[in-house]
Formats: C-alpha cells, structure tokens, sequence
C-alpha cells in the first residue's frame, strides 16, 4: 500500500540517495542535475510515494507541534491512547511531542510553561491534575482536549466513555448473574473516570434494590493501579462477608486484586467473579479469567485530533464520548 | 524533597500567579513591580525551590530537544524505557520528543529527516530497523544512541545487556535443573537481541554436551511477541517430544506460549518450566509462574544520556553493557 512506500524505495527505484530524494521532493532542485530531478519525479510516479505531511512540514521548517501529556507510560491503557494519537497526528500533519507528568502537578506546570514557549499548536492532556498552571493554560487560547479524565479545574474538550454509564452496565450484568455479594475496588484519590464508574455501579445497584450498606468498598492508595488493586482487595477477601463479585474500575486494579485472591487461595472467577473497565488487549493473553468493558483505545487517537481540529476552528468544546461493550 | 516544589507553590507562597513566578524565575522582571519581584525571590528562597531546567532553557528560547525513536509504544519493555529516557534528559535540560516508528523503515527514515531539520540535540533509537536513512543519518554527526539493538547498519553506542551471556545463563539454569528437553522460541524477523539471546543459549547447551538437533526451536512471525510466542510453541507442544524447559526471549513471547500452554493443557512451570529475558514489574502481578532474567531498564535512561553526553563530548562510541540477573 502507498503508505509503506518511502523515500527509500524511491532513492532505490531512482538509484539516488535518500538525501537527494528528501530535498527534490521538498523543492531544492539547485544541487540536482535536471536528469536526476526528472529520474526521482519519474521514481515517485511509478512507486506511487506519498510525503508524510508531518515529516512535509518540518522539513519546510513549518514545525506543527501538539504536546501530548500523559500521566503514566508505564500503564498500558494510556501507551495505547499515546500510540493511536501519534498515528492520527502524523496523519494529520503533526508531529508528537510526549510528555510523562508522572500525576505530578510540579512537573505538569513546568511543562505547559515549556510547551507554551514552544508555541505548540495544541495540547493533549491524557489524565490530567489540577494544577493552577492547567488553569491559565486554560486561558491561554492553545486548543486543549482532556482525555480519560475530565478538566479538573474547569470546562473543556473531554474524549472518554460514558463513565456513570459503564460502572451501571458492571451492576447489570453482576445482578443478571444472580451475584448476591458485589464489591468495587478503586484508588482513593480516584479520577473523575474512577469516581463515575464507582458512583455508576453504586447508583445502579441501589436502584436494583440493593442496599447501600451491603455494597462493599475497597480503596487503595497510591499511583500504581496494581496496588490499588492489592491493597484494596486486601480487606474484602478479609471479611467474613466474602464478596462473590467486584468491579474493578480499571484493569490494572483487576491485577492486583487477582494477585491477592490468589495468595488468599479464592478462586476467580469461583467463588468471586471480577469484572474491570478497560479492555486492553494484554487481558486475552494473561488474565483469561478476567471479564473487562471493553474502551475503544486505538480510535482515541483520531477523535483527539478530530477534538483539537474542530476547537482550532473555533467550534464550541463538547464531549466526544465513545462506545464501550463488554469485552 | 525540593524536586517536589514547583512553580505553583512559590506562586502559592507569594501570593502571585503561576506565570509571574514563572516570568521573574526566567528574569523577565519588567512587568512586575519591585516589591513583587522581591516577594517571590524571598518564596523562591522559603520554599527552596529549583527550576526544571528543560523548562528554563525552553523558556529562554534555547530549546534542547532529543528525538527517541521507540519501535513499538505497546511494548512495555519499551514503555519502561521511553519513560525512563524522558526523566533523564529533563533531568540533564532536555526535552523528549517521542516518536513510534511502529518497526517500519519508511516511518523511521520520515521521522530521522524531519528530526534533522528539527535540529535535534540527539538521537535515542530503541530496537532501530535498518534503513537507508538511518545510514545518512549516523554520518550527520547527529549523537545517537542504540539501546536494546544494536545499530543495524554499521557502528554506534549501544546500551542494552550482554545478550549472548543471558541466552547462556538461561542455558546453565535448565541444565543445574536437570532439564533434558530444552526449547527456545523466538521471532522469525529476529533483532540482533532476540539472535544473539537464542545463539549464547544454543551454543552454551552445546558446550555443555547437547546435541545441537536435542534443542526445539519454535519461530514465530509478526511484530508481536506475544502472538510470536503463541505461534512459535504451537509446534513445539504438538510434537511427539515434548519440552520440559523453554526459553523464551521475552517477557511478551512467554505470555504468548503460556497461553497456548493454558490451551494445550500442558502445566507451567510442571512439566514445563519458562523462562524468559526481560523480567518486567508486570510478571509478578499476571505472570507468577514465570522465571525472568531482569534486565533494569529502569537505570536506562541514566545510561542513555550519559552516552549522549559522551559523544557530544567528543568521545569514542563505546557499548554500555548493563547487568542482569534472575529475577
């Protein structure tokens, strides 16, 4: 397909370099004899190669920056949204610089005082803290889209799932199930996402007739969502009331609180079946005993830059909310 | 700890915005009143803060950007890496730009000669592809480092571990443990990693008295190692001689022969025991049954830009080898 066809391929077609090749395709003729401009446009019609736009601009010097700021690379859902947004913003022209925050307010301010000075044309923030540098960042006009998490010191563009919607779709399928001691286990200092999907579930249960006491919670503290999981399945498996199913509000949670099953030797998903809300595709290769709301990652891309290009239009921020489906 | 203190907090503690701080730390001092500009040098002393340093050159303008090129954002082995490469250089005054190569030739020679023109600091290839680009590109006198490949193409500083020594500590682990059928699997298009892995195991079992056709191989095409695992056992578990210990040349490759285990009915580690070369955080919390060689990607970043800085230095181009050990 033309898009795996590269400058390479036509500095081979044309028997030139690949240098000579970069600079006729970006208009600097001078240094190539007019037989050789000739053979390489002749190579580009025959092997049919098209410029990535990106690569196109910055070699004009035309640089089209878009700062993504992720939270955390190490957890697997928001390398996938990075990824998928790197292909969409080089397909549109843009080249992708990363940022990890580490959930860390410090070092987000010090980036978008950076990116700010870089005149980046937008900024992806994909788990974003407050932080009061977001706030004027805010103001500053850059075209901004928020994604997984909510802006959480204002309004603005969100990417994400109906989080409330997808905590409530966990509480059907545990009582369809005939589940009679549900549990959800998540970080105690949650997201938005996090708070959305407990409150979804909780919510749903109670109208179901549960009573609200008879849910029980398990929090976990810190960053990493494997010992949320741990730590928060700790007390649960504990208890004389053992939960016979809990919501996991990601699926690193599900990790941890399968690792404490084990060493507490219950069984999952018998007795204790767990459900968690992301889907990555690792679940199908190591946690086959897993049941996972599946969140369309690899779409996330083209949607924040669809987001971004629409606010550089001057179209009003709304939500792009995706679908989910059980996994 | 100071690194904790940001902007935010002299702003917090003199009682200005974030960007004023930000303006006087940057010694923009003009807009702001004397009285101001003393208030926040005295915050700045209280709180004991120190400016990001990348932030500081990319507000003066002296922007310091490094290029990573990452074959595959999915891998967490990489993720690891990329995530540990971002806090070094914004450590040492840079600012990482990431880019997925997605192991195409045709991306990695579009986005060397849009780096170039970004007149990147350097260059960061993790398990670089060979391409015509990546030639011109080691000649541009542009600092480049190769970690966990070496440079397809011709010389350069590499940082990684001594494959050939893991493939063959792996070997002397299944022949201490009496193993009389030893496997590998490994990907068909194999890196210079994944061959120089499977030759120090294959040769050190032959040292040690195996036949050289008593060792299975299961390859597996693709750019998953997981599906090069599931693949490049099915062979393998099919076979009327069944291994009893297999190799695996990565964390992602075990998951991927696991799981066609889990399918065969074959127990893991009884009656085969895995093992594999990574040893990333995850396999304790969704991989128990997995022994790892552990190689510290967390140190590789430090690695990587002491060697930019060698090289920028003038220094001679030498390996950064980086030990391993059972995990």
């Amino acid at each position: 397909m033309p898009a795996d066809v590269s400058l390479a391929t036509v500095a081979a077609q044309a028997g030139v370099s690949v240098s000579t090749v970069s600079r006729i395709v970006n208009g600097e003729t001078r240094r190539a004899s007019p037989a050789t401009v000739q053979r390489v446009r002749d190579a580009i019609e025959a092997v049919g190669y098209r410029p990535n736009p990106a690569g196109r601009a910055l070699r004009r010097g035309e640089t089209q920056l878009v700062a993504v700021l992720a939270a955390n690379l190490d957890n697997p859902a928001m390398a996938t949204i990075a990824s998928s947004t790197e292909a969409a913003l080089r397909e549109a022209g843009y080249v992708m610089i990363l940022c990890d925050t580490h959930d860390r307010p410090d070092l987000q301010d010090e980036y978008l005082a950076a990116m700010r000075v870089q005149r980046v044309s937008g900024l992806v923030m994909i788990a974003a803290v407050a932080s009061p540098g977001l706030a004027e960042m805010a103001e500053a006009g850059v075209p901004m889209v928020f994604v997984t998490r909510r802006n959480p010191v204002g309004p603005g563009l969100f990417v994400g799932i109906d989080d409330r919607a997808a905590g409530a779709a966990v509480a059907d399928h545990f009582v369809a199930a005939g589940c009679r001691a549900p549990a959800v286990v998540f970080p105690r200092r949650g997201s938005s996402a996090s708070r959305d999907r407990v409150a979804g579930f909780i919510d749903r249960l109670a109208a179901l007739g549960a009573a609200p006491d008879a849910i029980m919670r398990g929090e976990g503290d810190g960053l990493s969502h494997l010992q949320v999981g741990y730590d928060g399945a700790a007390g649960l498996f504990a208890s004389a009331r053992r939960p016979d199913a809990i919501l996991c509000v990601s699926d690193q949670i599900a990790y941890g609180v399968a690792r404490r099953a084990r060493e507490a030797g219950i069984g999952i998903p018998d007795p204790c079946r767990l459900v968690s809300i992301d889907g990555t595709p690792l679940n199908q290769w190591v946690a086959p005993w897993l049941t996972s709301v599946r969140i369309p990652y690899p779409v996330y891309g083209a949607e924040i830059v669809a987001g971004l290009e629409a606010i550089r239009r001057g179209g009003a921020p709304a939500e792009r909310l995706l679908p989910f489906a059980f996994g």
